[in-house]
């Protein structure tokens, strides 16, 4: 259990999500995306690990931030968000990382758009959360933990 | 707060989950049943709500069974299991009860067979948490409980 | 004519029909299945036949049933609601009676989800009536007693 | 009901049609179309409705009909046969209208070729009635009227 | 062979053949519609036959001709044109004449567009000739007068 | 320049526009074909080109319009609605005529079902404007315009 | 040799086959489940093992049965009929068991509809035997005892 | 004129079609494979050209036919029987020889099974005539000849 | 009026534009991206709206400016090149803004590669012009003027 | 059953399979071709039957084979290996000699590639018996004998 | 080193390569296969190492030699040409085998039809090398002599 | 000869190339991107030409490199890793700057995910080597300078 707190757990943000409380909130909800990291923030210290928190727009600049998630982070919580569906780039940078990584989603994915239901994560991942809005990160961060 | 303790969670386990721990452990863990059940009664309790679990390997029976979750039961955590890819009748029922529910999975579904892909209650639950192995039902537990 | 009343018309009500009038009434209407059934024979007493009304959430049990609609039956009227589009036992059940069938949903299937536009019966029953709410139900059984 | 009385049914008959009872009638039946009609015609009278019959084998006479089935009439019945699986041009005559339709067909269309399973005109319509031969159209009628 | 000759076959020209010579001439040669029917003329003379040959940019036009091919018609030789793979009236309007029917085509209609490899009617006609040029007309009107 | 001012742009309006204003305003806007047909002379009027407009529910007969337009006319625009996606005859007419043409659509095709995202003569016209109202044929004639 | 006779053989018939014989002859053959059963009871006589037969039109039941086949039974003979086709419980069954199996089919599946082609537990048994009426039975049975 | 006499038609026989006349008379016909021939050969005497006819089970063989169909040979007439639907290495020798073909089939390859639909070497012949029996080759012959 | 010309338009040019001019002039005309940016001023100008260019070839970058369009702009024009069929990234950050925008490119989209058939912002976009050369930018234009 | 005894069981094994034994034996087996025939030979004797065995690695020699396979044999039993899933040629020589015939694999095609999973013979042969390594042949014969 | 001198590479030449050179020189090039035999030839014995080349028309030919390369051979060189889409046993053989093989063509099969972009082997060979002339063979030699 | 030495060959490395030696050796091998890059420098060297190495995890820098390629390039050796399958924006800059191009993939594609067997540049670059580890791009080197 000590050594546990000693590793970090990284959040990472993709594509839009920056926008968030601002942006569509009937399917996103109407936390911002600082809320949510600080919800996670607490959550983080009530179980006794660290986080760090992300946010990108640039495909690249994610796969860049998992590559380097070496030997500071035990385990990922990941919102791809778009780049889930088309990112193949972010999957070979998962499976390269070999650390465990929880998948999650604000909305329910298979509620919106056909392409949304493949997500080019999904079996490399530990596991996926998905619909439970801020929740999907909170139990996210959770199993994350669970996982270290 | 004190409403909620007052509603009920059903947590519903589909067709063999009750070989769980005798069966295929590489993928399914090696708790059984009436392990995972005990887990989600201490972690209802630690949440104050009160859970009721039932298993059948009986698409009519689960359907039966979410039909009666009336007036007692204030939301669902459901693993369907093999029905999950094949029942629209389970659908339909979870669209009549009107009850918020969460889609669970001990494995990651998404690293089996390509037909496990497709759930054909996903987009009638409120999220779906799998992959985390009894962590998905506690974790699904925990988000049943948040949409009471 | 006097022949044909003596032949029982079976109806059949596949699983999740008996929460009618409690359910998404904006799809399936508000009467109760107890009231179609009602209707059904008060048409059937207009028309001169017997007619015998099930309901089951089971496919196994729907499949025994018509199998049962040995001597006594004429023909068949059946909703086989969300076992439509996924029992090919019940396809075959069909096959095996050799009786006249009639299928009827009280919805629109096109209006819906794209898995609804397939039934496993369409094939092996005379015809087919939907959209028309509990007339489907009415006309069916009209159909089935011209099929007599 | 004395109002039902002044709206008129419009009945329309697509390509191929006009050749009832004389072509397949393994398929189709021995009935003309005439006969039809008049059947039509007969049960109009005991519903206690006016009817109007019509065929053609021109995809934009059906269409420019449907247009102009205007303030007299109140339902439609339509056997748009070769064309209800390829018109949507008729589609969005039938969406323009906005009157109730039922679509109908004499043979069980799911028992033919692949193509004839797929309608263009089925979720725009009120319901269907398939594979019931001259009670199709009958049914249809009685579907109609019940829609006004 | 006498009773062959008082026979007439029934040659349809489809959509944008009356343009034949001055369209696109790499790819439907440069005869013109009158041309290919005057060297079918001279053809059925050679062979003892009577011909008759139409064009129509309807649709329902080639579906009332094909129904009034009746008793003066043995056979008939029909290039469809665009609505070979298009229009299920005239497969029916084929299938109800009964007649024996040549499917033709002046062009190679698997060295073009996907969708002109579909025929709609290929099926229900006594064989098909295409890529040949007018030796496709040609060819096709021996084949119909060899199934008179 | 003052050559092309004596050509003409022939504007084609297909199957159901006849409608427009009186059906499904929230989709096509509520201008009637007469209004906006005022608007494109008027356009015309201050671009100094002259253009003629026509409507047909006919596949037939807007194949015969466009094989029509022979010498006078310089330059399409066609709306061919239900037509865009199901008339190959429309696209062999385009074809042949090898005139420039503009493919316009009201609404945005790609909102809507499926098979409206799929036009057969997309590749055979110079360009395509769709989704914007009255405006797509407003810039679709003076695209017409600049292609002369 | 003396160990495999203690073993038995358990032999499931899925939904419908209690109608064999009766049922569909030209399809299924004339020989009733009670002498198939017989049969193979002779054969297992000759054979030197214990066989047991149950057939079940729920499957719910065959599922159950298949969990319950555990010590005294060694391998399975199973004709899954409709469930075949769609129950991913059984093959969740039959992994679970980790018993061998051999799948049996008296019909030749590959003749009759498209959706026949595909079984649901063909890779999770050990190999599988159709197309040769009651042989394929008691073919499977030989296989079985070869497994044992 | 005078130089095509000296020009010969190569006419290939697939496999299988050594059985003609033995082998499904309801498919193929009453005629042997050598009464094929010969008839061929009447018809090549009437038109004054050569013809060589060769048959063989080995697409090995039939490539290099066609491959050694150098200087000689004008044109080919080809049946490729079941290889037409599966052979790339038959049509890449067409390909190679860049000579004239014709394709032919006896049957009418539409009216049966899906997989016949599909023709390997269709778009790289001159063109195809199917479904007239033995006139399927007799016209096959002509059309080489207007090819040569 | 008066207010419109208060609100900015903004041009985003994507991936490979900024080789307008240079690359494949037979596909993208001739034009440097300068040019049109130049003819886009002065037609803004004409119009009284301003405008603001910006190319990029990363996702990222125009996913950002998108999101930034914020108070100052009223309308978009996209022409977002390769990215227009792989991006969801685009097409979350277009519904986020809420602001019109039209999709517009230079060449027909509908005459190349089958994957620049599907655009993955089509139908969340206002409208689409294509395949009319710098005219698709300035009909472009107009049309986000009129949707200010 | 005196008669029976005349008749010879003709045994074809397709390519690759004289590399019996010595090839992938955790999917093949360990036993050599020659092992396999003697096995058969056995069994054949123990039947009273007397069979022939055959293996080519050319599909046109395997064609030749099943076609001279006339008044001697009475029964076939083959494993035509890869030509399994692409020799149509083969599937016609099975049709034009009309003797029954059994389909036998070594190994369960349906754990393998998903190639393997489409036999193009299964549907004109009596059965099929796979994945039962040698057994799927003495099982075949014994079919094969039944057959007779 | 010393080694790897006494292991041969054979090269397999598939079907109508024996015609390059004479054959479509703009997709295949201008040497013959003696051309490039001999450039494989000198490469060898720059390499220090022995090659056997062969081409066959004849798949099962092919299948037999890969069989036969037993002791001798060390690695293959592949050009199966249209057998690379076809053809299973030629996989089956090379999986048979177990030698490291690198298949090449000298085209690039991805400009080219749909179907040349399917190989049956490109998962069991060690790599491939395509589209680069004669250096496809002679870059294949030097990766299979490195696989040695 | 002299010539060639003066242009320069960029050797481009995709997304996550940076992690070898580092990530999955038992797919990607045990080099290290800086050891495949020496190796080249040597064999560079070795064949007369100067190299330029480049790796990125952004489409974007991928994109303006290979624009940038202009006057000092004269071929490119290309590993675009997961942009392979995704990045249209890559293969649209490979066509802008006209230059040969060599793909190259360390592992063999056709052996993992079904979505690695699709590249969206294989078409518009001159060739491709897989599956060959560090080989595939010494080859593509040599293939490239072949190119120059």
């Amino acid at each position: 259990m000590a050594e546990k707190r000693k590793k970090k757990v990284l959040v990472l943000h993709g594509p839009n999500l920056n926008l968030l409380g601002k942006r569509q909130p009937e399917i996103y909800g109407r936390l911002t995306l600082e809320q949510i990291n600080r919800e996670l923030q607490d959550l983080a210290k009530e179980l006794g690990v660290e986080i760090e928190t992300k946010q990108s727009n640039h495909e690249g600049e994610l796969v860049t931030w998992i590559q380097e998630s070496g030997s500071g982070i035990g385990a990922l919580v990941i919102n791809a968000a778009a780049y889930t569906h088309t990112s193949i780039a972010l999957r070979d940078a998962l499976l390269a990382t070999g650390l465990p990584a929880v998948e999650v989603h604000l909305s329910n994915v298979y509620r919106r758009e056909e392409f949304r239901r493949k997500s080019l994560i999904a079996d490399v991942v530990a596991g996926q959360i998905c619909g439970l809005g801020v929740q999907s990160y909170l139990l996210g961060l959770r199993a994350a933990v669970a996982l270290l």
